[in-house]
């Protein structure tokens, strides 16, 4: 018997040939039992078209696993196998958890610090623009990209996709009963591409924007879409599940309907990624236990609110869309390069997230937002910066402390390290109280021309210290002693 | 006999020699009733020290007015005379009256859109610098102050004032059944200053910055003290009366004093000046009857309240405090340039009114907002390009507008005018949709470049406009046809 080798939290996949007659969609039902020590994990398969059928398991712990699978049809029934999950390559951290309720960490214990950006279509562009998406996608900050499904209709995005999810034709009509493996593939080799760029892929299942009916499907056929792309998708360690982006402008939909989803997507992903759904006006009630985190969009400018929610609903807060940077003439997007990275870094002081978005005006509508290709803007260089400082902490959260006041904001850990934030205001000077009896190296970091400039000597108690008397300054405070 | 002369809104003052005994600003009741057609106003007196009794009159009518004193001490009674009240000078409005629910207009009819300053504690400031003051006022766009009757303690002000307003010492302590006459006189010298200039002084009766007792004087002095100050100060056009600064951090004092306090200044002053009360924290009911209009303290950077207080007082609200330009430690103090600038349009846009302070850090503390002195700030200059496009306006009051969304604030008059504002929001382009059947000129304004750019043609109905892509641009469109 030959040997096979998958690493942990990769993907072991098991291909056979079945039934191509009737509507193997509908008619063939696929699974496997994988078994290591006193586990049993059931995974569900899928049809990819032309007499193949594939089961997908991403295995969690090293070692040997054995799987049998089960179908209705004898063909693929009771098939046999087994591999050694070994340990996972360098990068491989497994997928995204929650940690200590408000933040994240992957599941091999690294942290992880949400730095999103938003790419809605990009993978119905030309392949030559999604090449192009992730060369950018590379050198950029971003480690969590929110992106649909479905293809999308909107404002600077009126394009036909490349591959369309169900088998049919925009004149004809889709028969929302046979998907098309080709728009899948394509799909799963996307966010494989992230994967290996270490980018979760925050994946939005239904949107509103649409011209094609994938937005109204009923009930039956969106619960089928939903359970194939569980299986089609969730062996890839990088997935989030988004239900909706703007659920709220989802006509054909309620909350029973959104309930209902949540709870397939819950019962059929046997890794349980993580699961949220984006609101327009009104949020979806984040406290039932299905939700894993908040996916909030606001349209204040100020994130105030962001602590209310950790408070209200002990889970972590993303702010998913709070505008983007650009020049078109909708408020969402024409935010100045200075105010996104703002709101990056009230978010993160804040004790949330905050993604990234970009929507310059463009001669053949290539808006970033949308259809990705490549960043025009000023911001993601500085939510670099900002990354880097968080990830260079001596701690793995930022939790609000202290030293907040009504007018500025300071995450860190009480008594350890804190980082403050003055946003707009420009202080030339701040008096704080630090801790007594505890000595703290102080750096002031210039948030836009991303300086970082080293006070001299400790400092402890009450103390006032200069500062540059410009918008967008932050104060570090390390405990060294 | 003797034929005086006094210009409408002018002052008529009575001087009279009377008891210097005993104490005469308790003992002494002093009043007289002017007469003018079927009219008769009754207007209080007030001892001006060393047997000097005075009783000043604005008249409202030309024509001649005959008076007739009362007073409980016979060599002030019964005195008689007449004056011609003759046409204003050049300047002379009269005082600002309530126009329209929202708006101000001066008694003449002519319209007062209030663009004021803070600077609280001027009038105790050395001499010199309170003539500085008053050059800076002239050169300077505003058209109101704030200013304190009694010396302010405060962060950067805690010089003693040149006189005070009792008799007694720091040292001794204050007898407040006893006025400075010196110290009033010097006020109303400063009151008369501004009324030269043009200025409404927006005068503040109890403030909290107090280590002199004059926050705390009980309700019987508080009251002489109203009375007193109404006498000699109501006949100058310019007053408004702030009963309080930050009334809810007056600790001495609560609602059913502020009520009263009201009342006694609404029942002695003969001409019914503006009347308001500025808030800390939590607002005193604006709905009360002798509340003219709003004088806000907001925490938040954005102004979209006015529309709902609007909506809720049906008075004007004038934002008289919304942090100040400067580079001080707190956050009400270290405003940019621009971001009061914006705050200015966003209230004006919104129709309400905006009120500047200028806080910058000054070797010798000498910071406007408290003391006067120079402004060094860049908004001065832009609140009067404001100012400049608000009188030219072909509409006396601004109010919202249905072009108003939810990303951008549009007020003026509908079908008439429209001043549309995006604050920091920087589209490239807007799409608009005026009134079909009227053609409107357009103007693009850049609020902070202080230009005004026409664009060529005549618009009608839904139009798309190119726009510069960066903040502080206002789009200006006239009917012209």
């Amino acid at each position: 018997m030959e040997k096979y080798f998958t690493e942990k939290w990769g993907i072991f996949e098991i291909t056979l040939q079945g039934p191509a007659d009737g509507n193997p969609f509908v008619d063939v039902r696929l699974q496997a039992i994988f078994k290591h020590n006193h586990r049993e994990i059931i995974v569900d398969g899928f049809y990819d078209g032309e007499g193949i059928y594939k089961i997908r398991f991403m295995p969690d712990s090293e070692g040997r696993w054995e799987y049998i699978t089960l179908s209705n049809r004898p063909e693929l029934d009771n098939k046999r196998g087994e591999f050694e999950c070994v340990k996972p390559s360098t990068g491989n951290h497994g997928p995204v958890r929650i940690k200590n309720n408000y933040h994240f960490c992957y599941e091999d214990g690294t942290p992880y610090h949400p730095f999103g950006t938003t790419c809605y279509a990009w993978i119905h562009q030309p392949e030559h623009l999604q090449e192009k998406t992730l060369e950018t996608l590379k050198k950029s900050p971003f480690n969590k990209i929110r992106m649909c499904v479905f293809p999308k209709h909107y404002s600077f995005n009126s394009n036909e996709p490349l591959y369309y999810p169900f088998e049919g034709s925009v004149e004809k009509g889709w028969d929302f009963s046979r998907f098309n493996p080709q728009f899948f593939r394509h799909l799963e080799k996307r966010v494989k591409d992230l994967m290996e760029l270490g980018i979760e892929a925050d994946i939005i299942l239904f949107h509103p924007y649409d011209r094609w009916g994938f937005a109204n499907m009923g009930r039956e056929n969106d619960e089928r879409y939903l359970r194939y792309i569980v299986a089609r998708l969730s062996a890839f360690r990088n997935v989030w599940w988004s239900l909706a982006n703007e659920y709220d402008a989802v006509e054909s939909k309620n909350i029973t309907d959104w309930d209902r989803y949540f709870k397939v997507v819950q019962e059929s992903d046997p890794y349980q990624h993580l699961r949220s759904i984006h609101n327009m006006h009104n949020f979806y009630d984040h406290s039932k236990p299905w939700v894993t985190h908040l996916s909030v969009q606001i349209q204040t400018p100020y994130l105030g609110d962001i602590g209310k929610w950790r408070e209200q609903y002990k889970k972590p807060v993303l702010i998913d869309e709070c505008g983007y940077e650009g020049n078109i003439e909708y408020g969402w997007g024409n935010l100045t390069a200075e105010e996104l990275v703002r709101r990056f870094w009230e978010g993160v002081v804040r004790g949330g997230y905050v993604t990234h978005g970009e929507t310059y005006l463009h001669p053949e509508d290539i808006l970033w937002w949308a259809k990705g290709g490549e960043l025009r803007g000023e911001s993601p260089e500085r939510i670099k910066f900002l990354k880097k400082i968080v990830e260079e902490a001596p701690v793995d959260e930022i939790n609000p402390t202290s030293l907040t006041s009504w007018d500025v904001i300071c995450g860190g850990k009480e008594g350890e390290y804190y980082l403050m934030y003055f946003g707009n205001a420009r202080p030339a000077e701040r008096t704080i109280r630090l801790p007594q009896g505890k000595k703290f190296k102080i750096d002031i970091i210039d948030t836009w021309e991303m300086t970082i400039t080293p006070l001299d000597g400790l400092f402890e108690g009450n103390i006032k210290i200069k500062l540059p008397g410009k918008p967008y300054i932050a104060i570090r405070m390390i405990k060294v002693e």
